[in-house]
C-alpha cells in the first residue's frame, strides 16, 4: 500500500514493540510509513513503501511520540517569586503560611476562565510537542472547588487539538483553606457533586495522599469512589511520608502509582503483585532536594516504570521530558533502558492505552525522529545521556507531521 | 542616529549595566539599538531612535547575550556507551581501566582532523547560540600532544565565525598513556614545546590540579610559564580533593578558579583577597553525583561567581547554559541574581573580556531575547526557575540578528 507519509531510512528506530525479543525493539536503517493517521509500514528501509511525501532519516534516531504520564499542565498565575524566596532560605512551611505554594496556584486558577487555562496550556503542549512529546497526562487539582475542577478538566481537553490528552481528576489534591476546619466535609464534597461533575470529563481519579495532605483512608475512600464512576485510579503515592497508599491504590487496581521516593519493600511487593507502574518524577526529586525511590528494589521485582516530567509551577516546572529521562538516570540510577521504555511504552501503561509507546501494526501513528548531539551515534543511550543536546527534526502525531 | 536594527520594548531588560544600582541593571519598557556592531541605545522605549529594522520586544524579557565561560567544546567520539556501564554499576576507575573515560575521548580527538573537529564544535556552537549563548570559551586537552593540542585550538579559533570564542591551553588536563612512566617528562613537554606551539593560539592557560591528575607543584610551575608566555591562567581547583591550587592559582593572578567543590575557608579567604571569579559547574556535580560548592562562603566573602556549562563528552555532557543556571539555583543554592550574573558579567569577568556579558554605551553588541514560559512574567526569577521552558526568540551577535 502506497504511503501518505514514509520516514525513511532512520538509522536506528527503537520501536519499543513489545513483539521483538530485545527490550527496545531496535532496528538499523529502518522506515516508517503512514496512512490515513495509520502505522502501515514498520521495517527495513530497503522494502519501504512508495510514498507522496518522504523525510529523510539519514542520521536519526526514530521513537514512538513520548508519552508524559503524570503533568499539571493547566494552571495559571506563577510561582517565580517563591522560586526567588526559597533560594533565599524561606522553608516551604513559610511560604504556605504566606498564603504562597500550592494555594497561590489555586488561588490564581480560579481566578481564570476556560479560554485562559486552555490558553496557557495549548502553547506550554505545543512546545512540548517541539521536543517529541505527543501525549500528556493532565490532572485538575488547582480548583478544588467543583466549577474550578470542571473548568480545568474542560480547558485540558480542549488542548487534544495539540497533543493527545489524558485528564485526571485530582479534587484530592490539597484540602483548600477554606475547608481546613473541616477537612471530612471537604472529602465529601470530592466524593460527591465534585465527582459528580468531574467524572464525564476525567479518564482517571488521583489522589495526593500524604502528610499534610489527605490520609490513607480518606486516599482509599475517593478512589473507590472514583471506581465507582467509573474512573480508572492513580495515586501521588509516598513522596513526602510513607502511608502505605501505594500498596492500597494498586490492590484497588491503580494503574500508576507516582513518586515512591519512601515507598517500603511491602509497598513495592504490593505494586509488584499487582502489576501497576511506578512512576518516577525525578524533576520533583531535583527541585525539592529529595531522595531518590528504590530503583533497584523496584528493578528486582519487576515492576515496570514510567518516568515522567511532573510539570508544575512549584515543585517541578519541568517541560522537557528528554531532560526528565536524563534525570531519571543521573539522580534515580535508571538505566538508559529503563529511562526509554520509562517514557514510552511504560507510560503507555500508566495509562492504560496500549496502542501508545510504541510502533507496528495496529499502534498508535505518533513518532519523533531526533538527531543526535553532533559527533554521537544515534542511539538511545547518546540522545538521554546529553543534557539539552537533542535535536528534534520532526514530530508526527496521528500519521501527520506537526513539527 | 538611526539604528541599523532596534530590539524594541522589551518588557524588561537586565542590562547587568554595573553602572546602574540594582544587581541586574533592570529597566522595564526598554529597547535597544544597534548599529555598525555597536550598541548606540540602551533606554526607555519612549527615546529610542529610528530603525531600518524593528523587532518587537513585547512580553520578553532581554538580557546580554550569554557568556559560558568553561567548555570542552572541541573534542570527537562519543562516551556515551560509558555512560550505560556507568548507569549499570561500573566505576569512574573500570572504565578508565578498560581505557575509556578521557583517554577515549583523546584518542578518537588525535584521530580527527581540524576539519572534523571544527564541524563538530560549530554545530554544537550553533545549537547553544539558537539557546542565546554568544560567547564560548573553549579548551584544548583531549590532545596531550603538541600537534592535537594545537589542531584544538585551531579549530575553537575556527568556530569564531559561529559565536565569540576564548580559547584556552589545557595539555594540563592529565597524563596521557604513553607519558604515565615519567609525569616529569610529561610537564616538561607542557611547558615546553606544547605551550611555545600552542599560546599563540590560546587566550589562557589551564591545569587540571587533582588526585590523579596534576599535584599542587605541577600546576604553579605549568601557570607559571603560561604566564610567562604572555597567556592568562585560570585553573580547575579543589574538585575531588583539595590540593591547595585554588589559593596559588589566584595568588598567581589566575581570572577564574573553577569547580571548587572541596576548596577549604583558607582557599575562599584567598580568592576573595586576589579577587579571582569562583566558577561554578553544576552539570559536573549533577553527573558526578558530587557535592556542591561552599556557595554560602564564597558569597559572604563577596567572590563573584560565574556558572559554566563545562560542556564535554564525559563528566558534564550539558550543553544549555540556562539549564546550568537553573542547577547552579537548585543544586548549589545560588539565587537568582548571583545565577544570571553567573551567565553573563561575572562571566565575562572569569574572560578577562570587560565588554561582554551587559549592555550599555561600550558594550559589545550582544543580546538574547527571551520569551518566558507561558503565564510567567518576563523576569529572570520566571526564565532561570523553568528547565527547558524558555524560548528563544531572537540573538543578536555584534549588532546582528543570527537567530
Amino acid at each position: 500500500m502506497r504511503a501518505e507519509l514514509l520516514v525513511h531510512n532512520l538509522s536506528r528506530l527503537a520501536t519499543l514493540d513489545p513483539g521483538r525479543e530485545d527490550p527496545l525493539g531496535e532496528l538499523e536503517s529502518a522506515s516508517v510509513g503512514f496512512r490515513d493517521g495509520r502505522v502501515i509500514y514498520v521495517g527495513p528501509a530497503a522494502h519501504a513503501p512508495e510514498a507522496d511525501r518522504v523525510l529523510d532519516g539519514e542520521g536519526c534516531l526514530g521513537l514512538p511520540g513520548l508519552v508524559d504520564c503524570h503533568t499539571h499542565t493547566v494552571w495559571a498565575g506563577s510561582r517565580a517569586g517563591e522560586f526567588e524566596e526559597r533560594l533565599a532560605g524561606a522553608s516551604y512551611a513559610d511560604i504556605l503560611e504566606a498564603g504562597g505554594g500550592i494555594l497561590s496556584t489555586v488561588r490564581q486558577t480560579r481566578e481564570a476562565d476556560l479560554e485562559t487555562l486552555a490558553g496557557l496550556a495549548r502553547t506550554r503542549l505545543r512546545r512540548m510537542r517541539a521536543r517529541g512529546t505527543t501525549t500528556v497526562e493532565i490532572k485538575s487539582g488547582y480548583g478544588l472547588d467543583v466549577a474550578t475542577e470542571l473548568r480545568m478538566l474542560r480547558a485540558a481537553r480542549a488542548c487534544a487539538d495539540t497533543v493527545k490528552v489524558v485528564t485526571t481528576f485530582l479534587g484530592a489534591h490539597t484540602i483548600p483553606a477554606e475547608w481546613r476546619h473541616d477537612r471530612a466535609a471537604y472529602v465529601a464534597e470530592v466524593v460527591g457533586p465534585m465527582l459528580e461533575e468531574c467524572a464525564p470529563h476525567a479518564d482517571f481519579i488521583d489522589v495526593y495522599c500524604d502528610r499534610g495532605a489527605f490520609t490513607l483512608e480518606e486516599g482509599v475512600q475517593i478512589l473507590e469512589a472514583g471506581r465507582a464512576a467509573g474512573l480508572k485510579l492513580r495515586a501521588h503515592a509516598e513522596q513526602v511520608a510513607h502511608t502505605g497508599i501505594a500498596a492500597a491504590a494498586a490492590e484497588l487496581g491503580a494503574l500508576s502509582v507516582d513518586h515512591l521516593e519512601r515507598i517500603d519493600d511491602a509497598g513495592v511487593d504490593a505494586v509488584a503483585e499487582a502489576g501497576a507502574v511506578a512512576c518516577l518524577l525525578p524533576g520533583a526529586q531535583l527541585y525539592l532536594k529529595d531522595v531518590p525511590p528504590p530503583v533497584a528494589a523496584l528493578r528486582a521485582r519487576r515492576v515496570p516504570m514510567a518516568v515522567a516530567t511532573d510539570l508544575n509551577p512549584g515543585s517541578s516546572p519541568v517541560h522537557d521530558l528528554w531532560a526528565a529521562a536524563t534525570l531519571a538516570c543521573v539522580l534515580q540510577g535508571v538505566t538508559v533502558i529503563e529511562a526509554v521504555q520509562g517514557i514510552t511504552r511504560n507510560a503507555a501503561r500508566a495509562l492504560g492505552r496500549p496502542e501508545l509507546g510504541w510502533l507496528g501494526p495496529g499502534s498508535a501513528a505518533d513518532l519523533v525522529v531526533v538527531r543526535p548531539p553532533p559527533g554521537e551515534p544515534p542511539t538511545p543511550a547518546a540522545v538521554i545521556q546529553h543534557l539539552g543536546g537533542q535535536h528534534v527534526e520532526a514530530v508526527v502525531l496521528d500519521g501527520r507531521r506537526v513539527h
